[in-house]
Protein backbone atom coordinates (compact mmCIF):
# COMPACT_ATOMS: atom_id res chain seq x y z
CA UNK A 1 0.00 0.00 0.00
CA UNK A 2 1.32 3.27 -0.77
CA UNK A 3 1.85 6.01 1.88
CA UNK A 4 1.26 9.45 1.88
CA UNK A 5 4.51 11.49 3.31
CA UNK A 6 4.87 14.73 4.30
CA UNK A 7 4.25 16.43 0.85
CA UNK A 8 0.39 15.84 1.69
CA UNK A 9 -2.18 17.34 3.69
CA UNK A 10 -5.03 15.03 5.40
CA UNK A 11 -8.37 15.59 6.73
CA UNK A 12 -9.00 12.06 8.44
CA UNK A 13 -12.92 11.58 9.26
CA UNK A 14 -12.35 9.76 12.01
CA UNK A 15 -16.56 8.92 12.43
CA UNK A 16 -17.16 7.99 8.81
CA UNK A 17 -13.82 5.42 8.21
CA UNK A 18 -12.76 8.35 5.87
CA UNK A 19 -9.97 10.41 4.52
CA UNK A 20 -8.95 13.00 2.07
CA UNK A 21 -5.85 14.61 1.10
CA UNK A 22 -4.62 16.86 -1.25
CA UNK A 23 -0.51 17.36 -2.01
CA UNK A 24 0.61 20.86 -1.07
CA UNK A 25 3.93 22.15 -1.39
CA UNK A 26 4.24 24.40 1.33
CA UNK A 27 2.55 25.64 5.00
CA UNK A 28 1.44 29.54 4.00
CA UNK A 29 -0.08 29.96 7.21
CA UNK A 30 -0.66 28.67 10.95
CA UNK A 31 -2.74 30.36 13.82
CA UNK A 32 -4.34 29.25 16.74
CA UNK A 33 -6.93 31.95 17.40
CA UNK A 34 -9.16 31.93 20.23
CA UNK A 35 -11.61 30.23 18.47
CA UNK A 36 -10.00 27.24 16.25
CA UNK A 37 -6.59 26.57 14.69
CA UNK A 38 -6.47 27.96 11.07
CA UNK A 39 -4.25 26.72 8.30
CA UNK A 40 -3.12 27.59 4.94
CA UNK A 41 -1.51 25.78 2.20
CA UNK A 42 -0.73 25.90 -1.16
CA UNK A 43 -1.40 22.81 -2.84
CA UNK A 44 -0.38 21.90 -6.28
CA UNK A 45 -3.37 20.95 -7.75
CA UNK A 46 -6.33 23.18 -5.97
CA UNK A 47 -4.53 26.37 -5.36
CA UNK A 48 -4.76 27.25 -2.16
CA UNK A 49 -6.35 25.51 0.93
CA UNK A 50 -8.03 26.65 4.05
CA UNK A 51 -8.27 24.11 7.13
CA UNK A 52 -9.92 24.65 10.27
CA UNK A 53 -9.14 22.69 13.18
CA UNK A 54 -8.23 19.77 10.66
CA UNK A 55 -10.60 20.03 8.16
CA UNK A 56 -10.87 21.29 4.70
CA UNK A 57 -13.27 24.68 4.44
CA UNK A 58 -11.61 26.17 1.11
CA UNK A 59 -9.85 25.37 -1.76
CA UNK A 60 -9.05 27.81 -5.12
CA UNK A 61 -10.26 25.26 -7.22
CA UNK A 62 -13.95 23.94 -6.00
CA UNK A 63 -15.07 26.43 -3.66
CA UNK A 64 -17.16 28.34 -6.48
CA UNK A 65 -19.18 25.08 -6.25
CA UNK A 66 -20.29 25.60 -2.76
CA UNK A 67 -20.56 28.95 -2.60
CA UNK A 68 -22.70 29.46 -5.57
CA UNK A 69 -25.01 26.51 -4.16
CA UNK A 70 -25.23 28.23 -0.55
CA UNK A 71 -26.47 31.76 -2.76
CA UNK A 72 -28.10 31.37 -5.40
CA UNK A 73 -30.76 29.03 -5.28
CA UNK A 74 -32.18 30.54 -2.24
CA UNK A 75 -31.77 33.99 -3.63
CA UNK A 76 -33.67 32.76 -6.75
CA UNK A 77 -36.48 30.91 -4.77
CA UNK A 78 -37.12 33.97 -2.83
CA UNK A 79 -39.50 36.92 -4.54
CA UNK A 80 -37.64 39.62 -2.97
CA UNK A 81 -34.41 39.10 -1.41
CA UNK A 82 -33.57 42.58 0.55
CA UNK A 83 -32.12 42.11 3.66
CA UNK A 84 -29.47 38.91 3.84
CA UNK A 85 -27.76 37.47 6.96
CA UNK A 86 -24.71 35.57 6.43
CA UNK A 87 -23.63 33.30 10.21
CA UNK A 88 -20.48 32.01 9.46
CA UNK A 89 -18.76 32.45 5.97
CA UNK A 90 -15.77 34.31 7.03
CA UNK A 91 -14.20 33.55 3.78
CA UNK A 92 -16.45 35.95 2.16
CA UNK A 93 -16.93 33.48 -0.53
CA UNK A 94 -20.38 33.43 -0.20
CA UNK A 95 -21.01 36.75 0.65
CA UNK A 96 -19.41 37.53 -2.78
CA UNK A 97 -21.85 35.87 -4.28
CA UNK A 98 -24.96 37.52 -2.40
CA UNK A 99 -23.70 40.69 -3.21
CA UNK A 100 -23.84 39.93 -6.92
CA UNK A 101 -27.90 39.79 -6.98
CA UNK A 102 -28.80 43.39 -7.51
CA UNK A 103 -31.99 43.01 -5.51
CA UNK A 104 -30.03 42.74 -2.36
CA UNK A 105 -29.96 45.97 -0.65
CA UNK A 106 -28.13 44.75 2.51
CA UNK A 107 -25.98 41.58 3.42
CA UNK A 108 -24.72 41.23 7.02
CA UNK A 109 -22.12 39.09 7.69
CA UNK A 110 -21.62 37.48 10.98
CA UNK A 111 -18.41 35.76 11.63
CA UNK A 112 -16.93 34.58 15.15
CA UNK A 113 -13.36 34.47 13.95
CA UNK A 114 -12.01 37.90 12.72
CA UNK A 115 -9.03 35.89 11.64
CA UNK A 116 -10.65 34.04 9.22
CA UNK A 117 -11.64 36.91 7.32
CA UNK A 118 -8.24 38.53 7.33
CA UNK A 119 -6.52 35.46 6.55
CA UNK A 120 -9.25 35.08 3.55
CA UNK A 121 -8.32 39.06 2.60
CA UNK A 122 -4.55 37.79 2.38
CA UNK A 123 -4.68 34.40 0.79
CA UNK A 124 -8.38 34.20 -0.89
CA UNK A 125 -8.42 37.99 -2.46
CA UNK A 126 -10.86 37.06 -4.86
CA UNK A 127 -13.08 35.30 -2.35
CA UNK A 128 -13.18 38.88 -0.99
CA UNK A 129 -13.40 41.20 -3.86
CA UNK A 130 -17.12 42.34 -2.78
CA UNK A 131 -16.27 42.99 0.64
CA UNK A 132 -15.99 46.80 0.31
CA UNK A 133 -19.73 47.02 -1.51
CA UNK A 134 -21.81 49.63 0.35
CA UNK A 135 -24.27 47.55 1.10
CA UNK A 136 -22.06 44.78 2.91
CA UNK A 137 -21.53 44.57 6.52
CA UNK A 138 -18.45 42.64 8.23
CA UNK A 139 -19.31 41.92 11.97
CA UNK A 140 -17.58 39.67 14.07
CA UNK A 141 -19.03 38.23 16.82
CA UNK A 142 -21.54 35.50 17.69
CA UNK A 143 -24.02 34.47 15.24
CA UNK A 144 -26.79 32.96 17.37
CA UNK A 145 -26.59 36.39 20.06
CA UNK A 146 -26.80 38.63 16.95
CA UNK A 147 -30.03 36.64 15.83
CA UNK A 148 -31.35 36.37 19.08
CA UNK A 149 -30.84 40.42 19.31
CA UNK A 150 -32.08 41.43 15.61
CA UNK A 151 -35.55 42.61 15.17
CA UNK A 152 -38.70 40.45 13.99
CA UNK A 153 -39.32 40.40 10.56
CA UNK A 154 -36.33 42.45 9.71
CA UNK A 155 -34.74 39.84 7.36
CA UNK A 156 -35.80 38.20 4.22
CA UNK A 157 -32.81 35.47 3.65
CA UNK A 158 -30.40 33.97 6.48
CA UNK A 159 -27.65 31.96 4.76
CA UNK A 160 -25.79 29.50 7.77
CA UNK A 161 -22.28 28.69 6.35
CA UNK A 162 -20.75 27.18 9.80
CA UNK A 163 -18.21 24.22 9.91
CA UNK A 164 -19.62 21.03 10.73
CA UNK A 165 -22.24 20.84 14.01
CA UNK A 166 -19.64 20.02 16.34
CA UNK A 167 -17.62 22.74 18.39
CA UNK A 168 -18.27 26.21 17.83
CA UNK A 169 -20.73 25.41 15.33
CA UNK A 170 -22.91 23.22 17.41
CA UNK A 171 -25.61 25.44 18.51
CA UNK A 172 -26.00 26.78 15.14
CA UNK A 173 -28.04 23.21 14.28
CA UNK A 174 -30.61 23.83 17.57
CA UNK A 175 -34.10 24.69 18.09
CA UNK A 176 -33.80 27.89 19.87
CA UNK A 177 -31.52 28.90 16.65
CA UNK A 178 -34.05 28.04 14.35
CA UNK A 179 -36.94 29.59 17.01
CA UNK A 180 -34.93 32.80 16.53
CA UNK A 181 -34.27 33.07 12.82
CA UNK A 182 -37.91 32.17 11.94
CA UNK A 183 -38.50 35.10 14.53
CA UNK A 184 -36.24 37.58 12.66
CA UNK A 185 -37.65 36.37 9.31
CA UNK A 186 -40.20 38.01 7.17
CA UNK A 187 -43.13 36.48 5.89
CA UNK A 188 -41.93 33.73 3.02
CA UNK A 189 -38.03 34.49 4.59
CA UNK A 190 -36.12 31.36 3.97
CA UNK A 191 -32.59 29.84 6.38
CA UNK A 192 -30.61 28.14 4.01
CA UNK A 193 -27.81 25.86 6.00
CA UNK A 194 -24.88 23.93 4.76
CA UNK A 195 -26.22 20.14 6.05
CA UNK A 196 -23.03 17.91 5.12
CA UNK A 197 -22.57 14.25 3.01
CA UNK A 198 -25.99 12.82 2.06
CA UNK A 199 -24.22 9.60 2.22
CA UNK A 200 -22.01 10.08 5.54
CA UNK A 201 -23.91 12.29 7.45
CA UNK A 202 -27.66 11.05 7.43
CA UNK A 203 -28.60 11.65 10.64
CA UNK A 204 -27.91 14.88 10.68
CA UNK A 205 -29.51 15.48 7.26
CA UNK A 206 -32.60 14.04 9.45
CA UNK A 207 -32.40 15.76 12.62
CA UNK A 208 -32.14 19.13 10.66
CA UNK A 209 -35.43 18.35 8.78
CA UNK A 210 -36.90 17.27 12.13
CA UNK A 211 -35.39 20.42 14.00
CA UNK A 212 -36.50 23.16 11.40
CA UNK A 213 -39.81 21.53 11.20
CA UNK A 214 -40.44 21.36 15.09
CA UNK A 215 -39.34 25.16 15.47
CA UNK A 216 -42.26 26.06 13.24
CA UNK A 217 -40.99 26.16 9.43
CA UNK A 218 -43.34 25.75 6.55
CA UNK A 219 -41.60 23.50 4.46
CA UNK A 220 -38.15 22.25 4.47
CA UNK A 221 -36.18 20.68 1.59
CA UNK A 222 -32.43 19.62 1.33
CA UNK A 223 -30.56 20.27 -2.49
CA UNK A 224 -27.49 18.45 -3.37
CA UNK A 225 -24.15 19.28 -4.51
CA UNK A 226 -20.28 18.16 -5.50
CA UNK A 227 -17.83 19.56 -3.52
CA UNK A 228 -14.81 17.37 -3.55
CA UNK A 229 -12.84 18.80 -1.12
CA UNK A 230 -15.45 17.50 1.54
CA UNK A 231 -16.07 14.26 3.37
CA UNK A 232 -17.93 11.81 0.38
CA UNK A 233 -16.91 14.32 -2.12
CA UNK A 234 -20.91 14.89 -2.13
CA UNK A 235 -22.25 17.83 -0.12
CA UNK A 236 -25.93 19.20 0.88
CA UNK A 237 -27.91 22.47 1.39
CA UNK A 238 -31.15 22.65 3.47
CA UNK A 239 -33.22 25.14 2.97
CA UNK A 240 -36.55 25.62 4.97
CA UNK A 241 -39.17 28.77 4.51
CA UNK A 242 -41.57 30.81 6.63
CA UNK A 243 -44.62 29.71 6.58
CA UNK A 244 -45.05 29.07 2.17
CA UNK A 245 -43.32 25.62 0.42
CA UNK A 246 -39.75 26.09 -1.02
CA UNK A 247 -40.41 26.59 -4.45
CA UNK A 248 -41.10 29.19 -7.00
CA UNK A 249 -37.61 29.56 -8.35
CA UNK A 250 -37.50 33.13 -10.58
CA UNK A 251 -36.77 31.52 -13.42
CA UNK A 252 -36.14 34.28 -15.88
CA UNK A 253 -34.48 36.05 -13.45
CA UNK A 254 -32.16 33.59 -13.05
CA UNK A 255 -31.38 33.02 -16.94
CA UNK A 256 -30.64 36.57 -17.51
CA UNK A 257 -28.56 36.66 -14.41
CA UNK A 258 -26.04 39.76 -14.55
CA UNK A 259 -23.42 37.73 -13.40
CA UNK A 260 -21.48 34.67 -14.53
CA UNK A 261 -22.00 31.36 -12.45
CA UNK A 262 -19.77 28.02 -13.12
CA UNK A 263 -22.05 25.71 -11.29
CA UNK A 264 -25.32 27.34 -11.01
CA UNK A 265 -27.97 27.83 -13.67
CA UNK A 266 -31.33 27.57 -13.19
CA UNK A 267 -31.48 23.79 -14.65
CA UNK A 268 -28.89 23.19 -12.06
CA UNK A 269 -30.91 24.85 -9.30
CA UNK A 270 -34.19 22.48 -10.35
CA UNK A 271 -31.82 19.38 -10.62
CA UNK A 272 -30.04 20.28 -7.37
CA UNK A 273 -33.48 19.70 -5.59
CA UNK A 274 -33.93 16.22 -6.95
CA UNK A 275 -33.28 13.38 -4.62
CA UNK A 276 -32.53 9.80 -5.44
CA UNK A 277 -34.76 7.54 -3.87
CA UNK A 278 -32.78 6.47 -0.80
CA UNK A 279 -32.71 10.29 0.46
CA UNK A 280 -36.39 11.11 -0.24
CA UNK A 281 -37.34 7.90 2.00
CA UNK A 282 -34.68 9.20 4.73
CA UNK A 283 -36.34 12.45 4.77
CA UNK A 284 -40.02 11.74 3.81
CA UNK A 285 -41.75 13.99 6.30
CA UNK A 286 -43.13 12.11 8.97
CA UNK A 287 -46.91 11.42 8.16
CA UNK B 1 -0.92 17.06 10.61
CA UNK B 2 -2.80 13.64 11.40
CA UNK B 3 -0.90 11.01 9.31
CA UNK B 4 -2.68 7.52 8.59
CA UNK B 5 -1.49 4.44 10.00
CA UNK B 6 -1.42 1.14 8.63
CA UNK B 7 -5.33 0.67 9.15
CA UNK B 8 -6.29 3.05 5.90
CA UNK B 9 -5.89 1.93 2.48
CA UNK B 10 -5.63 5.23 0.61
CA UNK B 11 -5.41 5.55 -3.58
CA UNK B 12 -3.06 8.24 -4.17
CA UNK B 13 -4.11 9.58 -7.81
CA UNK B 14 -0.63 11.43 -8.60
CA UNK B 15 -1.56 12.90 -11.41
CA UNK B 16 -4.54 14.97 -9.44
CA UNK B 17 -2.79 15.61 -6.49
CA UNK B 18 -5.28 14.21 -4.39
CA UNK B 19 -6.10 11.04 -2.56
CA UNK B 20 -8.95 9.19 -0.71
CA UNK B 21 -8.45 6.79 1.69
CA UNK B 22 -11.21 4.26 3.78
CA UNK B 23 -9.95 2.66 7.05
CA UNK B 24 -9.73 -0.76 7.18
CA UNK B 25 -10.20 -3.84 9.47
CA UNK B 26 -8.18 -5.97 7.37
CA UNK B 27 -7.08 -7.76 3.83
CA UNK B 28 -9.46 -10.62 2.10
CA UNK B 29 -7.41 -11.23 -1.05
CA UNK B 30 -4.73 -10.28 -2.49
CA UNK B 31 -3.51 -11.80 -5.89
CA UNK B 32 -1.38 -10.93 -9.06
CA UNK B 33 -3.39 -12.05 -11.84
CA UNK B 34 -2.11 -12.22 -15.64
CA UNK B 35 -3.53 -8.68 -16.03
CA UNK B 36 -3.27 -6.65 -13.03
CA UNK B 37 -2.80 -6.63 -9.02
CA UNK B 38 -6.63 -7.37 -7.11
CA UNK B 39 -6.94 -6.42 -3.70
CA UNK B 40 -10.19 -7.24 -1.45
CA UNK B 41 -10.47 -5.35 2.20
CA UNK B 42 -12.83 -5.13 4.66
CA UNK B 43 -13.41 -1.57 6.03
CA UNK B 44 -15.05 -0.09 9.15
CA UNK B 45 -17.45 2.19 7.32
CA UNK B 46 -18.28 1.11 3.10
CA UNK B 47 -18.29 -2.47 3.60
CA UNK B 48 -16.20 -4.35 1.36
CA UNK B 49 -13.86 -2.89 -1.09
CA UNK B 50 -12.43 -4.11 -4.06
CA UNK B 51 -8.67 -2.30 -5.29
CA UNK B 52 -7.24 -3.19 -8.69
CA UNK B 53 -3.52 -1.87 -9.46
CA UNK B 54 -3.90 0.49 -6.11
CA UNK B 55 -7.24 2.14 -7.09
CA UNK B 56 -10.48 1.58 -5.71
CA UNK B 57 -12.84 -0.09 -7.98
CA UNK B 58 -16.16 -1.01 -6.04
CA UNK B 59 -17.50 -1.09 -2.25
CA UNK B 60 -20.22 -1.97 -0.82
CA UNK B 61 -21.56 1.00 0.62
CA UNK B 62 -21.91 3.59 -2.38
CA UNK B 63 -21.55 1.12 -5.76
CA UNK B 64 -25.17 1.47 -5.97
CA UNK B 65 -24.91 5.22 -7.34
CA UNK B 66 -22.12 4.03 -10.12
CA UNK B 67 -24.13 0.60 -11.15
CA UNK B 68 -27.36 2.30 -11.26
CA UNK B 69 -26.04 5.06 -12.93
CA UNK B 70 -24.03 2.98 -15.67
CA UNK B 71 -27.36 0.85 -16.63
CA UNK B 72 -30.95 2.50 -16.18
CA UNK B 73 -30.32 5.85 -17.86
CA UNK B 74 -29.31 4.34 -21.02
CA UNK B 75 -31.97 1.37 -20.71
CA UNK B 76 -34.57 3.79 -20.14
CA UNK B 77 -33.63 6.04 -23.31
CA UNK B 78 -33.74 3.50 -25.80
CA UNK B 79 -36.84 2.21 -27.13
CA UNK B 80 -36.45 -1.22 -27.06
CA UNK B 81 -32.77 -2.36 -25.77
CA UNK B 82 -32.66 -6.01 -26.53
CA UNK B 83 -29.11 -7.13 -26.69
CA UNK B 84 -26.92 -5.56 -24.48
CA UNK B 85 -22.98 -5.88 -23.95
CA UNK B 86 -20.99 -5.13 -21.04
CA UNK B 87 -17.47 -4.57 -21.35
CA UNK B 88 -15.32 -4.76 -18.46
CA UNK B 89 -17.69 -5.08 -15.44
CA UNK B 90 -16.52 -8.02 -13.86
CA UNK B 91 -17.80 -7.18 -10.73
CA UNK B 92 -21.27 -8.15 -11.90
CA UNK B 93 -23.06 -5.36 -10.79
CA UNK B 94 -23.87 -3.44 -13.31
CA UNK B 95 -25.09 -6.57 -15.02
CA UNK B 96 -27.13 -7.30 -12.63
CA UNK B 97 -28.68 -3.85 -12.87
CA UNK B 98 -29.21 -4.85 -16.42
CA UNK B 99 -31.07 -8.06 -16.19
CA UNK B 100 -33.83 -6.12 -13.75
CA UNK B 101 -35.05 -4.94 -16.76
CA UNK B 102 -37.33 -7.24 -18.53
CA UNK B 103 -37.13 -5.99 -21.89
CA UNK B 104 -33.63 -7.36 -22.18
CA UNK B 105 -33.31 -10.33 -23.94
CA UNK B 106 -29.76 -11.30 -24.02
CA UNK B 107 -26.58 -9.55 -21.65
CA UNK B 108 -23.13 -10.07 -23.23
CA UNK B 109 -20.52 -9.29 -20.26
CA UNK B 110 -16.83 -10.03 -21.63
CA UNK B 111 -14.37 -9.34 -18.97
CA UNK B 112 -10.67 -9.95 -19.61
CA UNK B 113 -9.98 -11.11 -16.36
CA UNK B 114 -11.98 -13.60 -14.72
CA UNK B 115 -10.68 -13.56 -11.18
CA UNK B 116 -12.33 -10.09 -11.19
CA UNK B 117 -15.53 -11.62 -11.32
CA UNK B 118 -14.51 -14.84 -9.43
CA UNK B 119 -13.55 -12.54 -6.10
CA UNK B 120 -16.75 -10.66 -6.93
CA UNK B 121 -18.44 -13.87 -6.44
CA UNK B 122 -16.77 -14.90 -3.72
CA UNK B 123 -17.05 -11.07 -1.81
CA UNK B 124 -19.63 -9.39 -3.57
CA UNK B 125 -22.10 -11.97 -3.33
CA UNK B 126 -24.59 -8.99 -3.80
CA UNK B 127 -23.92 -8.05 -7.17
CA UNK B 128 -23.46 -11.33 -8.90
CA UNK B 129 -27.04 -12.48 -7.74
CA UNK B 130 -28.46 -12.73 -11.16
CA UNK B 131 -25.22 -13.99 -13.14
CA UNK B 132 -27.17 -17.46 -13.47
CA UNK B 133 -30.13 -15.68 -15.39
CA UNK B 134 -30.84 -17.68 -18.81
CA UNK B 135 -30.09 -14.44 -20.22
CA UNK B 136 -26.88 -13.81 -19.32
CA UNK B 137 -24.01 -14.91 -20.85
CA UNK B 138 -20.14 -14.40 -18.98
CA UNK B 139 -17.71 -14.22 -21.41
CA UNK B 140 -13.71 -13.85 -20.17
CA UNK B 141 -11.83 -12.37 -22.69
CA UNK B 142 -10.88 -9.17 -24.38
CA UNK B 143 -13.55 -6.76 -25.25
CA UNK B 144 -12.02 -5.34 -27.87
CA UNK B 145 -11.78 -8.22 -29.98
CA UNK B 146 -15.30 -9.31 -29.09
CA UNK B 147 -16.86 -6.30 -30.70
CA UNK B 148 -14.41 -6.10 -33.65
CA UNK B 149 -15.64 -9.50 -34.23
CA UNK B 150 -19.56 -8.68 -33.58
CA UNK B 151 -22.15 -8.96 -36.55
CA UNK B 152 -23.17 -5.98 -37.56
CA UNK B 153 -26.52 -4.26 -36.72
CA UNK B 154 -26.59 -6.84 -33.63
CA UNK B 155 -26.69 -4.82 -30.45
CA UNK B 156 -28.71 -1.87 -29.21
CA UNK B 157 -26.94 -1.30 -25.89
CA UNK B 158 -22.96 -1.20 -25.41
CA UNK B 159 -22.11 -0.54 -21.78
CA UNK B 160 -17.99 0.62 -21.19
CA UNK B 161 -17.75 -0.31 -17.62
CA UNK B 162 -14.29 -0.27 -17.31
CA UNK B 163 -10.89 0.71 -15.59
CA UNK B 164 -8.94 4.31 -16.26
CA UNK B 165 -7.53 4.66 -19.49
CA UNK B 166 -4.61 4.13 -18.65
CA UNK B 167 -3.43 0.52 -19.31
CA UNK B 168 -5.66 -2.53 -20.37
CA UNK B 169 -8.40 0.00 -20.41
CA UNK B 170 -6.67 2.28 -22.92
CA UNK B 171 -7.93 1.22 -26.39
CA UNK B 172 -11.41 1.19 -24.97
CA UNK B 173 -11.18 5.23 -25.44
CA UNK B 174 -10.24 5.06 -29.35
CA UNK B 175 -11.13 5.80 -32.15
CA UNK B 176 -11.52 2.10 -33.65
CA UNK B 177 -12.84 0.68 -30.82
CA UNK B 178 -15.35 3.48 -31.12
CA UNK B 179 -16.30 2.34 -35.25
CA UNK B 180 -16.21 -1.47 -34.09
CA UNK B 181 -19.35 -0.14 -31.49
CA UNK B 182 -20.99 1.72 -34.09
CA UNK B 183 -21.26 -0.89 -36.40
CA UNK B 184 -22.32 -3.46 -34.02
CA UNK B 185 -25.32 -1.65 -33.14
CA UNK B 186 -28.16 -1.59 -34.59
CA UNK B 187 -29.93 1.80 -35.75
CA UNK B 188 -30.82 4.07 -32.11
CA UNK B 189 -28.25 1.96 -30.52
CA UNK B 190 -26.24 3.27 -27.67
CA UNK B 191 -22.94 3.29 -26.09
CA UNK B 192 -22.71 4.33 -22.31
CA UNK B 193 -18.80 4.30 -20.90
CA UNK B 194 -18.00 5.66 -17.46
CA UNK B 195 -15.72 9.26 -18.39
CA UNK B 196 -14.02 9.55 -14.87
CA UNK B 197 -14.16 12.84 -12.88
CA UNK B 198 -16.00 16.43 -14.46
CA UNK B 199 -13.54 18.04 -11.90
CA UNK B 200 -10.20 16.27 -12.26
CA UNK B 201 -10.38 14.56 -15.89
CA UNK B 202 -11.71 17.15 -17.96
CA UNK B 203 -9.06 16.22 -20.88
CA UNK B 204 -10.31 12.83 -20.93
CA UNK B 205 -13.93 13.92 -21.13
CA UNK B 206 -13.34 16.02 -23.91
CA UNK B 207 -11.20 13.85 -25.74
CA UNK B 208 -14.04 11.20 -25.40
CA UNK B 209 -16.68 13.57 -26.95
CA UNK B 210 -14.64 14.44 -29.74
CA UNK B 211 -13.43 10.98 -30.79
CA UNK B 212 -16.95 9.40 -30.17
CA UNK B 213 -18.41 12.26 -32.76
CA UNK B 214 -15.46 11.95 -34.69
CA UNK B 215 -16.49 7.86 -34.81
CA UNK B 216 -19.69 8.86 -36.34
CA UNK B 217 -22.18 8.93 -33.40
CA UNK B 218 -24.73 10.92 -33.60
CA UNK B 219 -25.18 12.21 -30.40
CA UNK B 220 -23.12 12.35 -27.27
CA UNK B 221 -24.03 13.64 -23.68
CA UNK B 222 -22.53 13.06 -20.61
CA UNK B 223 -24.46 12.43 -17.46
CA UNK B 224 -23.12 13.25 -13.98
CA UNK B 225 -23.41 11.31 -10.30
CA UNK B 226 -21.82 11.52 -7.12
CA UNK B 227 -19.32 8.46 -6.60
CA UNK B 228 -17.68 8.69 -2.98
CA UNK B 229 -14.59 6.75 -3.09
CA UNK B 230 -13.80 7.67 -6.88
CA UNK B 231 -11.14 10.32 -7.56
CA UNK B 232 -12.99 14.12 -6.46
CA UNK B 233 -15.94 11.98 -5.40
CA UNK B 234 -17.86 13.07 -8.71
CA UNK B 235 -18.07 10.54 -11.81
CA UNK B 236 -19.44 11.15 -15.16
CA UNK B 237 -20.84 8.65 -18.34
CA UNK B 238 -20.88 9.67 -21.62
CA UNK B 239 -23.31 8.45 -23.45
CA UNK B 240 -23.43 8.19 -27.35
CA UNK B 241 -25.94 7.13 -29.79
CA UNK B 242 -26.21 6.05 -33.40
CA UNK B 243 -27.86 8.57 -35.95
CA UNK B 244 -30.33 9.91 -33.13
CA UNK B 245 -30.10 12.03 -30.29
CA UNK B 246 -29.22 10.89 -26.58
CA UNK B 247 -32.95 11.52 -25.54
CA UNK B 248 -36.52 10.11 -25.26
CA UNK B 249 -36.65 9.03 -21.72
CA UNK B 250 -39.23 6.35 -21.22
CA UNK B 251 -40.73 8.32 -18.27
CA UNK B 252 -43.61 5.56 -17.31
CA UNK B 253 -41.99 2.92 -17.75
CA UNK B 254 -39.12 4.17 -15.74
CA UNK B 255 -41.68 5.55 -13.23
CA UNK B 256 -43.18 2.35 -13.50
CA UNK B 257 -39.78 0.06 -12.83
CA UNK B 258 -40.55 -3.71 -11.40
CA UNK B 259 -37.45 -3.28 -9.25
CA UNK B 260 -35.91 -1.10 -6.16
CA UNK B 261 -33.18 1.47 -6.80
CA UNK B 262 -31.58 3.36 -4.22
CA UNK B 263 -30.66 6.28 -6.66
CA UNK B 264 -31.85 6.21 -10.03
CA UNK B 265 -35.58 7.58 -10.68
CA UNK B 266 -36.63 9.29 -14.12
CA UNK B 267 -36.08 12.67 -12.03
CA UNK B 268 -32.62 11.80 -11.17
CA UNK B 269 -32.28 10.97 -14.77
CA UNK B 270 -33.18 14.14 -16.20
CA UNK B 271 -31.24 16.12 -13.41
CA UNK B 272 -28.38 13.99 -14.09
CA UNK B 273 -28.19 15.37 -17.97
CA UNK B 274 -28.08 18.64 -16.41
CA UNK B 275 -24.90 19.84 -16.76
CA UNK B 276 -23.23 23.02 -15.11
CA UNK B 277 -22.67 26.08 -16.99
CA UNK B 278 -18.64 25.40 -16.71
CA UNK B 279 -19.19 21.44 -18.10
CA UNK B 280 -21.47 22.82 -20.89
CA UNK B 281 -18.87 25.05 -22.15
CA UNK B 282 -16.11 22.74 -22.03
CA UNK B 283 -18.06 19.71 -24.07
CA UNK B 284 -20.01 22.02 -26.27
CA UNK B 285 -19.53 20.66 -30.10
CA UNK B 286 -17.59 22.90 -32.24
CA UNK B 287 -19.63 24.86 -34.61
Amino acid sequence: MSALDDNWFTEIAQGTGTAFSLRIRRKLADEQTPYQHIEIYETTDFGRLMVIDGCTMVSSRDNFIYHEMMAHPVLYTHAAPRDVLIIGGGDCGTLREVLRHPEVGTAVQVEIDERVTRLAEQFFPELCELNDDPRATLHFGDGIQWLKDAPADSLDVVIVDSTDPIGPAEGLFSHPFYVDCLRALRPGGMVVQQSESPLLHQKILVDMHTTLRGAGFGDVRTLQFPQPIYPSGWWSATVARKDEAVAGLREADAQARPFETRYYSPEIHRAAFVLPPFLQALLAAPS
